[in-house]
């Protein structure tokens, strides 16, 4: 896909990691865009706000999306390489695309979902290794406990 | 593990799963169990009963057992095979066990949790079977949605 395309997207995933931050929050966005380009959905982790373990980005976005009867032409766009939880997530419905903000501070998935037929986009965006690595720096134990480590 | 106590968790999985019958929903039902054998958390599907398409039985039970610092040593117990989704789900916590109720109307990823160290239980208990076969021929369409088809 277009790079200029993909950052845009990428900007609405960021915008949703800040807003999670300023909660008090693990600082991890997504947003899940229809194959015309329509945004379906958008959110972020909510594990503190919520106390709620399940509600990662991705699955937010999923969420906030709303029932679809086909993922056929979506495009996943997060901020962070998705964890095993939310590349299962893209497989099982056949989401079509992911737009990864990077993959420096966390790798998750994404090889396994691209040899499953799903495209990836890895950006390498200076922003999102940013904001997760002050968050991991600040606190090593929440993140662990988001990712089950 | 022992059969008798497996079944005995199972049973809690089928009352979630026939609650969710109840409710006009999806009867797939799940139930985490701590190491020590203490219930953290149950539910069912709640796709229809919520509008939320990311509301399976086996995220509807770790979303109840609330934040945990650790999964070593707990059991996912569901009236069906998980999907990727929940397959992710338990790989990325690192739930040790899973006690699946059928694999016969639906097959999931749990040869490959197997394969990544987390201990099967396959039970074909004739009810799980007989629940998902019932909706399958009464619902199709509904069934396909909530695993992408």
């Amino acid at each position: 896909m277009d790079q200029a395309q993909a950052r845009a997207w990428l900007a609405t995933a960021v915008e949703e990691a800040r807003a999670g931050l300023a909660e008090g929050g693990i600082p991890i966005g997504a947003a899940l865009y229809g194959a015309d380009g329509t945004l379906l959905g958008r959110g972020h982790n909510r594990r503190v706000q919520d106390d709620d373990p399940s509600t990662h980005a991705e699955t937010a976005a999923f969420r906030a999306a709303g029932r679809q009867r086909s993922y056929r032409g979506t495009t996943m766009v997060t901020t962070l390489s998705p964890c095993w939880y939310c590349s299962g997530l893209v497989r099982q419905f056949g989401i079509s695309r992911v737009v990864i903000g990077e993959a420096v501070t966390f790798r998750g998935g994404h090889d396994w979902l691209a040899e499953h037929g799903v495209e990836i986009v890895l950006l390498d965006d200076a922003d999102c290794v940013a904001l997760m690595r002050d968050f991991i720096e600040d606190r090593p134990e929440l993140w662990s406990e988001d990712i089950g480590d």
